[in-house]
């Protein structure tokens, strides 16, 4: 059997620990044969393919990123893509199935795929833990990490200063991120999509904050509105006098914290290093059980199934469970957080 | 309502996370007064209380260790300890109900306590991760972080030197800390109390790796016992000839790997940096999360129940629950990581 | 002898460390007294001093910013500022000798003080490594080591995706952060305030790098101009129409570099994380020596005299001479590190 | 001209980093041809050679060891080892000139080789910085990283036991990691081999910091001999009953420090992990600064001579200077770490 695995959408630490589980399971043990699609769905319909054997795995599960590349490529489209051109292309290359390691947008792909007859198993990918269907996925502790790590620096700069400091971290829909960073730093506000939370809020967690002394730390996803630009006059992405609004969330919060409480504020967005890097030892536990369920899928051929996290153990779920709602920050969590602010 | 807060056993990183967010919620929330025992039951036994404010608590959750300190004592021995003694002593001191934060003989000791009408509500607290009624405790994490960025280390020096590196990680009873670093290191072979593994299977999982050109990586918990050394002749201790057996498993290993494969072997002993230091942000919003279940807990008064994680939910367990055996690395857990060896 | 220390301007990693010298030796050696002034020359000015002795300095060496606040007040403004209210005020609460720990700003006015009277000994602090007395200064290794950790990290995103990463670090002035940063991360494009280099130079640099199959890495000091914004026509903070500038450096290239190669491009601003938290070994091993050779100085009598490093001595040098031109990047450090752009 | 290029010894982080270096700047600017000889002076003396290109040391910088290998072979031994045949083997394969990569035994050989007529410029590697002519080499700062973080862990296990913590770290002959990671952890005692100490000392050291509330932290370099195991009749490697010494020292000294204080001591040796991993980002920039550097003495024919680092410059030196006296622990740079004892 030969099996194609492709990585697709944005990168996240451990995508390199799955495919090397999943090759050398699938190699040792079941004697498979295996090749990589270049950038996500752009190999797939390009056929553009590079084998995969035991030599091009070692010692990569500890590197960050992906060695197959990734990219954004929609397999429905262009000359090349389509259900028909794709089947011709793997049959071309004599590839029986595929190992898609993806979010939502990849996933969707592989089950509109599957159900008209390609054989593809899921490995869910979301570093900003969005998929309903699994507890966590890999890259999400990575990022959590790294995000509270620059916290705790900003903390004494902070408290050296007396200046408020808001950090931006990932999370455009979801606040998951944010959430445990901030729980784990001990933030002082919390600020994620799923909640609305006024100025005047924020400022009042800010001054009781430094009135204990404190530095204030306020953590933002990328993703939240403060209610002030939510209105119906602005649409996202222009302010209140229909401009567009530059910068991130948290470098337009600093100054209207600043003003509100008269503490100085500085913002710092994490940015790009959030996902980079090496994996933590827990996200190449994770990634590595999930490859090798995975290809354990390929050789039950489970196809339109995903693996998954539950607890401690790793099972299988239908694209169409995994093609829910996003998994947003229960009301329940966000409270259990939200005593400690302020 | 006055609350006092004990540690006890073997430290563990998130302790004080726990303490802090205890303490946190108790005064903010419900308004309570916190005491914290000196050195666990011996500041019970013994009447040590200091006063735990929110001044106390601040910026705890990134130290290791414990502010307040711990030990090993037995709660029901010497002259003040014992049910009645302790009763009076927490009366004399306006205690009403204990927060114990332990591991088993902990959590046995407060069951007794609980039994005899004290109040007191448990967390779970083992490096090993050995307890079975909870998913996992705070400590592992940063344990199997700390021991997969050593053997990365370890890898690089072995792979110059074209070395087999032995590496013993914490593990008496339970083999959860070398199998999760393990497969997070890439390990040729895992050694765990749970699994004989005979001295001949060491070897041939050593030499396949490096006659792949692999510098094998070999990790062992340290209550691993080597079929050799288990025999109706040797009690556990003793050597084939009766000496005091020297230095632990792995430095008993090396020796052995390098006559039995002719590949220079050489052993690490990470000891006591697996449980000290900066928590993983992981470990630090579980043990925010069971701190602040467990001030609920204490409310609600569940007195003898522990609080455990369950997947992501924060649960409560019975004591005679959380009390029963020991949760050991499960065959299938072990079958799935030994597909990597060698 | 009763003696004051204060630290002042931006925070840095190792002022803590500098502080628990002084005072550990100050105390053992010497049986001398010591406080602190609360942020800095503020501290000076309005007579805000804390106690500082063996307790308040336990374990802060590792610990980030300064346990004494710092501000960037100028001592000689205000109605308690000058040399005549100092001197009443330090009379007044009988401080004999002040350790002022900062850089230029704080140690041109400690030169005044001096040169007025007062008993001041200097301890150099930029994280910036821009003073030419010191060899290096505490701070600065820790900035270096942030900022390589994370292209570490941009690295393997910008592989995956093939895009060039822009990493703007610190440096508003010299580019010594850029320059070790840049070099220990192998970037492919250094930009520095000392440099002219022109967008036609960054292109061909980053087209170089991408045309060998690397994802460029392009790192710029915050007060890098490219030659297309520095003309007669825009004043520093205006653009090319008159309008402000918006955003950093690193924000204003990635789309101009884009633009030229066609190559996708991100930019990541370090910010704030870059001088916050635990100082490297190396850090706390200098700031450790400069302030026991500063308690030496105070006992010395060399007022008007800072501590520097040269190679791998401290020794004093006058404040003039500690107050001459900004240490910049000197062409022979970039040409050598340039040898592996592109 | 084709050079060849090989790392001898021991280990250490940074040797990538000097190999990257040297055959980047050797191509891009001079044109050359370059080899590496597999595993140190064995690959000169079989004629085991690889060829170094431009993509072979891609990304290598930040990798720990050395990817050509290393062994502490004598390249005068054997059939076809001394000049003679050494010199036939480089004529057979083309090569030119040798950049050796190693410490004293390394740099000795080197010298003889170069006294008969052979082209060889050294680059100086030292884990332990004990080489005089230059102020520090990689590797040394990354070892102290390590041990420093070690003991900022073991610190919080020996503070919530109210232990006593003996933490052992490289250093056979001299006690350079010893002084700079204890002085960065702040330890109570720093024992070093060029220091004589008796237990006394260090009982009175460990009870001061104890009394005070500290939990103790001793830091012994691995060839430290304590007094007591130092006089006529007990030869190195065997205990006062004539009996071999078993374990390193810091588990030797731990039972003594607990049997003269009371106070409960536990023994971790850091042992392999100090030399292996990612280099700090320090000695990523004096390794590649040491690598272009050493390029250059090729091309300038500086025969004989070793480069290295004097304050912020890199010169050269001849291999006669670099072959003087082991560079120990001055005892100026002991006293000022002493006075934070205890």
């Amino acid at each position: 059997m030969r099996i194609g695995i492709l990585t697709s959408g944005g990168d996240c630490p451990g995508l390199n620990a799955v495919i090397r589980a999943i090759v050398l399971k699938g190699i040792a043990i079941y004697g498979h044969d295996f090749v990589g699609f270049r950038d996500g769905w752009r190999g797939v319909v390009d056929g553009d393919i590079v084998p995969l054997g035991r030599k091009d795995i070692q010692g990569i599960a500890k590197q960050g990123g992906t060695i197959l590349g990734t990219s954004r490529t929609n397999p429905f489209e262009g000359p090349n893509g389509g259900v028909e051109n794709i089947s011709k292309t793997l049959e071309r290359h004599g590839i029986d199935a595929i190992v898609a390691i993806g979010g939502e947008g990849t996933l969707a792909a592989a089950k509109r795929l599957t159900d008209a007859g390609l054989q593809i198993v899921g490995v869910p990918k979301t570093v900003d833990n969005d998929l309903g269907a699994t507890d966590y996925t890999f890259g999400f502790d990575t990022a959590v990490a790294i995000a509270t790590e620059a916290m705790d620096r900003l903390r004494t700069t902070g408290e050296s200063h007396s200046r408020c400091m808001v950090a931006e971290v990932m999370g455009r829909h979801v606040g998951w991120i944010a959430l445990h960073s901030g729980m784990a730093a001990g933030a002082h506000a919390i600020l994620i999509p799923e909640q609305k939370t006024s100025m005047e809020q924020i400022a009042s967690w800010v001054r009781a904050a430094y009135d204990r002394g404190r530095a204030p730390l306020v953590v933002v996803a990328e993703g939240f509105v403060p209610d002030h630009e939510d209105n119906a006059h602005t649409e996202r992405g222009l302010d209140a006098f229909g401009r567009p609004r530059l910068g991130g969330i948290g470098e337009r919060l600093a100054p209207l914290i600043e003003e509100m409480t008269g503490i100085e504020t500085r913002a710092t967005t994490l940015g790009h290093i959030q996902r980079g890097g090496t994996p933590t030892a827990y996200d190449r536990v994770l990634s590595t059980r999930l490859g090798l369920a995975a290809i354990d899928a390929v050789i039950e051929e489970r196809w339109g199934r995903m693996v998954a996290l539950k607890g401690t153990d790793i099972v299988h779920v239908s694209f169409d469970e995994a093609l829910g709602e996003l998994k947003t920050v229960p009301q329940a969590r966000y409270d259990e957080a939200a005593i400690m602010f302020g």
